[in-house]
């Protein structure tokens, strides 16, 4: 889900990476005058609008400050997600008075979505972390990494935790590939992600905790008879929030983009007292329902957020205390 | 609303146009090997696919004729249609298996929609006949256009289908004004669209005979007492089927195209007995629907279809005797 750039920290280190790398001149000379934008993963708005407007106003100060002379280039804004995504909200939703032009582009972008080196910049925020499929092993008994009795790696065993790693790499990996083809030399990629400090296990951070909870709830409904063990051990949640050393690794193995700028940062302003659980739940949910909907019944996931709610409000406390490290990753790559 | 390419012979004039004149090399080359094509007011598929799938074929078979030894360029195709067009049906109903990038461009094709130069091959098929407003005159008590007792130009005075013509005129204006920009030199716009041959009068033709009769039902409505005259009144459909010869002098009085194939056919085969009636009208309301919605209440429309479908039957044969005439414009522009 595409978030208007993120916290003034992560912004500032966005728009400084760009501001000092982006050679707009280049780019627009080199196109027709037309700078091309991109939001993978767009959902429907409006944050997907503030992002690429925020990416324009940052390009057209470089472009003032670096050909002081020249009429603004024409900027051209796609927004991508699965063709299931409600485009027709989207379109529907646009502003009245937009400086750009649209296109609303359908597809997986673990896939080809446009021609060879048609983009200037790419945007990519949350939705990364969506793995493109659930990783192998987990739901074979006879794997090490069989996941019984959890629907994410958060308190799993190490092997578990490899195998999500394993396919979040290879997700990126083909991601960065197909970006690679479709964006000019020069251009770049800006990345948030939920993410976690290199080293900490999930179930140190307050999604862990979240996710963990989840299954408890499923499995608990196993015992009174609502639904099948199997059912639930089908199940695994297909989100990785990856560390940045874990990231950059990836990034330079694949060798079609420099690191310009990556770091951590937390996604929302320190916490003192508790936090809002029902805000907080209507967030997941919007999130990650469609995950449960797909698999359980409309009554299994109906209740299971109701029993999030009350059994999260019961570690309120502990939740806040881990909102003290950096969970959300910033990235700018350029393309080489 | 986006045909096929339409009749085989349509097909032939077209296909032969871009052969001769499409200079796909060139194009292919100054734009790192990408054509694009748009289809202007789409509609929601499969029709729009087909149309998309045709032009790139021939683009294809021209490429490999001029270009024997090299690699087939990419192809980006832009579906453009109104906001309000359903867009997530378009997505969804694509095939699996497509060979070209997909854009979805939301909005009036009377404004710009791409960038400068973007464009190489546009198609606009069963669009462009709807006028951007009902043109001035018709609905002001004191002017000469007022088209009070009929809701077309159909069986009107002079100085009404004289209205209807120039709004026309200005609409087509404006969309070539904005292709003009977005197209590149040598680039092309295939159009087909209603038509009628010139100097005849739309009383003659089969859709005339049909928002007359509609016109018709309408005040009958009023009559007894189902709706107000005031609200017929200030209904007109915004429709203008324009005959070749108009046509022509608004491109040439334009001056960014040259036509290079401009006739007329018949959208449909040569109809020996009677028209199947409930299936006429089911194209029709399809087409139609939306302009009724706007204005008249669900059961007012419903009605109107209703005893349309009665009274055009009692004028069949009529109607089957208007279907001598080429009723469909297509034409080929390339940009200067």
């Amino acid at each position: 889900m595409s978030q208007r750039l993120a916290t003034n920290v992560t912004k500032d280190h966005i728009h400084d990476a760009i501001i000092r790398k982006l050679d707009v001149k280049s780019l627009a000379d080199s196109s027709s005058n037309t700078i091309r934008l991109a939001d993978c993963g767009c959902a429907v708005g409006p944050n997907t609008f503030n992002a690429m407007q925020d990416l324009i106003e940052i390009v057209k100060h470089k472009y003032k400050s670096q050909c002081p002379n020249s009429q603004n280039p024409e900027f051209h804004v796609s927004f991508n997600d699965q063709s299931s995504n409600d485009f027709n909200t989207l379109f529907t939703s646009l502003p009245q008075e937009i400086h750009f032009f649209v296109a609303g582009v359908p597809g997986s972008f673990h896939k080809r979505l446009f021609p060879e080196k048609f983009l200037h910049l790419v945007h990519v925020s949350y939705a990364l972390h969506w793995l493109s499929k659930v990783p192998e092993g987990l739901l074979d008994k006879n794997s090490p990494a069989w996941n019984k009795g959890r629907i994410h790696y958060a308190f799993a065993p190490e092997v578990v935790v490899k195998a999500y790693a394993n396919q979040f790499a290879k997700d990126l990996e083909r991601f960065l590939n197909n970006r690679a083809k479709e964006i000019v030399p020069g251009g770049m990629i800006i990345i948030t992600n939920p993410s976690i400090p290199d080293g900490m296990p999930f179930s140190e951070i307050a999604n862990g905790l979240m996710y963990n909870c989840m299954g408890t709830i499923l499995y608990d409904m196993v015992k009174v008879g609502l639904l099948s063990e199997a059912q639930v051990d089908s199940f695994n949640l297909p989100i990785y929030a990856c560390p940045p050393g874990e990231f950059g690794a990836v990034v330079e193995r694949n060798g079609n983009f420099r690191i310009e700028v990556m770091g951590l940062t937390n996604p929302s302003p320190w916490l003192k007292g508790r936090i809002n659980m029902p805000e907080y739940i209507k967030h997941v949910r919007a999130a990650t329902e469609s995950m449960f909907n797909k698999h359980f019944s409309y009554e299994v996931t109906e209740e299971m957020f109701r029993q999030l709610l009350e059994r999260l409000e019961e570690i309120n406390d502990k939740m806040v205390s881990c909102y003290r490290d950096g969970v959300q990753l910033f990235a700018v790559l350029q393309r080489l």
